[in-house]
């Protein structure tokens, strides 16, 4: 049980390392333009999709319109709607590819990265930074190197602690939405789903 | 390719000879719930269920709001939604639990099924009648008997005539309601995702 | 109830219609290319891909390791493997892009497309050709002022009549591969989950 | 940004309040019952429900054969799988229902609970046990009288605490897996998916 703790300590270290660059400005710019919607759509490729997913049922608990890209119901994206793509790299091309198809159409897009320059930071309105080691650091050739000396990748293998920070940050953006929208948790308990 | 054109024949047979087993009061009946409903909720398993997300697709695209049971924003159910539950036998668990849970929320209930007659079927509101072969004649004992002596269950193997069946009436009951709700092809098309 | 029987008809016709387009050749190769590959992927856009999954699950049920590309535990794609890509147009973007990875690395790909000529079909090692209206045609010009003209396209909008054909073929394919693989309505159904 | 701190503090306090409750013994049968099973099969609603297949994902990273429930190729589960369902409460209908079909059938019961002694934790062969606030506590009538005196649930709203420990303590279980299975953070990047 060991490397279970030691993972555990990784994952929360990389958490609390990643807070310290959480910036006030850029998180209530990224609360209003999700306020501010009329729709608002997720997404996400891979275990990223699933951060988004979990963060789009609490959008809906909280009463807001929300849409994950490619589930059955996911209408047209319009102008006064906006897109949550998350990406550790910023460069995963399906989602860059629908952030641009949004951008086109004059959806406002937010982007969830560890990378604020890359080819999604850098077309979005707003963004949530994700401090953290992502896939492509592990791409990295001095990474793998250090990871063959012996160093801790094994505890948050592949984009584990980026994934993980998101959650807990989306989570916590809940939680001010919460608030700023004055809803409480009977509220978002009488918005779920009664057929599980 | 002999077999792959008896196959399409056994289908196609069994829908056209469904078709006689449809009547006008009830088509018109189950339009109209759907129609009067704030929300309508599908669900269904397995391939019932993609033949429900097909549907549930539609309705959007006709600007009804939709929601298929078990997609991550599907919200709580509510007395002027309603629920179409697909299931041919009308004795899958999981779906037939679903349709009660609306039902005491006081949501119509809406099934597709063989058996009117079902647990499914005695607690709905409304149904579409799908006369087809389903799985509980494949667990018919007699069934399983005259498939050995060589009938043709292997070109319409398991739930096909009825999952096939269901799709096309459910495609044509999107037509009617086009007519009914004066929505042209152009305005399907408008709601489309653009995001895919 | 005349335009749901309408609405059936055109379908019904539809799929007749494509029946003439089916090649024999071309239908065995299809086959060949699904039983000798080690993982079959498959893969298609909003109602396409509803059709992919249906077919992915009778694959399984078949015995053929089959895996659906966006779902959980959908792994790498290898040389041995092969892709079925579904797109009426043959134009979807994320669809070609997917078959072009795959080819890339070696696998296989088949094209289920009304469009050979399409850049789905060129980079195609063998495909099922359903003959029909795509969202293409929809786009057309001439065929909108048809529509406007009255025609019948409010009974299959949008890409209705390739999904409901393929979704028929490839049942029928799962026919052809019941006999090639001599797998009997039984055989399917151990496989079939009994979580649901 | 006070609020997001305040939750991500919370969200914190809580992982490292439930890991003092991490017991050897049962960490290891619940790895060894995962490393001895054929299939691994998942489950679990809503958000645990995309815990469930954030497990899952790594699970076939590492080579193992893992499927979602739901999912399309979902086979049948035999005698020598297991099921690994989550569920705080330990009594979420579908997934305890999910459970009792697989015990019957022979299969090992794997719970993510925080109710070990719930209807779910008592089928069970092994456990992971996730001590933290769930929803059933939110029903409870001193539970909510207590958040209305002021108390810190909008920090972590309705199973927050389950749903976020658990998928830490879940990648903390990957971590162990890849050390007793030998796998390096390569051989993970080599089987991830290429299509997305």
């Amino acid at each position: 049980m060991e490397i279970m703790k030691d993972s555990i300590g990784a994952i929360l270290d990389n958490i609390e390392n990643a807070v310290e660059y959480l910036d006030e400005d850029t998180i209530n710019n990224f609360e209003e333009i999700i306020m501010n919607s009329r729709n608002v759509f997720v997404t996400g490729a891979g275990r990223s999709g699933l951060a988004a997913k979990a963060f789009a049922m609490r959008l809906m608990h909280l009463g807001i319109s929300a849409y994950v890209v490619g589930e059955t119901i996911s209408p047209a994206i319009h102008k006064s709607d906006c897109i949550i793509a998350i990406s550790g790299s910023g460069e995963t091309n399906t989602i860059v590819a629908a952030a641009e198809i949004a951008k086109d159409r004059g959806s406002k897009v937010l982007a969830v990265t560890s990378y604020p320059e890359s080819r999604l930071g850098k077309l979005a309105d707003g963004y949530l930074f994700v401090k953290g080691r992502t896939k492509q650091e592990v791409d990295d050739q001095n990474y793998m190197k250090r990871q063959i000396h012996g160093n801790y990748t094994s505890l948050t293998p592949l984009g584990t602690a980026f994934e993980l920070t998101t959650l807990v940050f989306l989570d916590a953006v809940v939680s001010e939405l919460m608030e700023k929208m004055e809803q409480t948790e009977s509220d978002l308990k009488a918005r779920h789903t009664v057929l599980e």
